[in-house]
């Protein structure tokens, strides 16, 4: 019992938030999209399936707070499009490792002294795509023997400070849980409801 | 990595779900409700404030699983509202030792030997009220310093068997987390968003 706030936290794992302000924020040379439509990205995916199998993606929630409420980073492309970093794990590949390698291409800057050991946090979330559309669910839902993609999102505890990069073609937005909370129209049903799956967490804003 | 699968289940915590028909359902007496209307309970909650400060409740998450798909079992009222098993911590009360008694006055028989002792699973997420009134947050939002209740939702590993009596007020309903998904307008932002704070475990269904 946490005697000056009348708070319990000691069933939490607690998550410490860093200000904006300690990091730095710059960009690198863009990553072209591989696909020039979304029906081409569907395309894509069932052409890979066929190879691959199971399509394995894996994102990182990276977190800041302004004035003591959390922030979360995402990269923005065009005027409405919200995802985390992260990105498709090749065959094989294991997921701390695959996640590392797709957060240093997409945060990290070119210089590899400026690069960082990313940590890698524990799982909250699991998304499930049976066919090749848009359509999610954090669960397999009944019926669903071969889905077409499993996510998995991880949390990132950040350093004091450090800095990032991004490529050009994105923008590196930080935002406020309050914005995302019960707003799936603009930023989709996954990165909509990081605010209930953060919850568990008890936040320590230094 | 699962072979037969394909699926890196190493950094999920697993929980074991076991068949709807290994569990018995029973009724015994009524728990009337202390309010007569949304408004007396926001009064009550008000007075109790004002003589306690933050009101604590817990709730507990129980699932099992019908033909391998995850079900959470909640207390049905009327026709229209659902809510966890759960309640108030009364000042000073641990959440664990809370949690297990409300469980107990909730959902076991009101014979003795009838009784379990309740295993209390990890937090999956944590819910403020800013105001005495329905909305609650998954943050607390910014500017909010006196939240007027804060609520902590635990999962509950059930054994592979065992009895259920809920007051006979209530009606004991298992909902596949496929009708929940998505369905604030039924069940409320907090039963609603079960589906994708359980994703992050990896369900093993016996
Ligand atoms: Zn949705
Ligand atoms: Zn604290
Ligand atoms: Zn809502
Ligand atoms: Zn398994």
């Amino acid at each position: 019992m946490n005697s000056s706030t009348g708070l319990d936290t000691s069933h939490q794992t607690i998550v410490d938030l860093y200000p904006i302000d300690n990091y730095s924020f710059g960009e690198k040379a863009p990553l072209p999209d591989k696909d020039r439509s979304v029906a081409q990205r569907f395309q894509r995916m069932e052409h890979n399936y066929k190879k691959e199998g199971m399509r394995r993606t894996i994102d990182g929630v990276c977190l800041v707070h302004n004035h003591g409420h959390p922030h979360i980073l995402l990269l923005q492309l065009g005027n409405n499009y919200f995802k985390l970093p992260g990105g498709k794990l090749r065959p094989e590949m294991d997921e701390h490792a695959g996640l590392k390698s797709k957060l240093t291409s997409k945060l990290s800057p070119a210089i590899k002294e400026m690069q960082r050991d990313w940590q890698i946090g524990e799982i909250i979330s699991t998304w499930w795509r049976p066919h090749f559309d848009p359509n999610m669910y954090p669960y397999l839902p009944p019926h669903v023997t071969k889905p077409r993609e499993c996510k998995k999102v991880f949390i990132i505890p950040l350093p004091d400070s450090c800095s990032f990069a991004v490529p050009s073609n994105f923008k590196l937005v930080a935002v406020p849980l309050f914005e995302l909370y019960d707003n799936e129209s603009r930023y989709g049903c996954l990165v909509a409801s990081l605010p209930e799956l953060l919850s568990k967490f008890h936040f320590v804003c230094h």
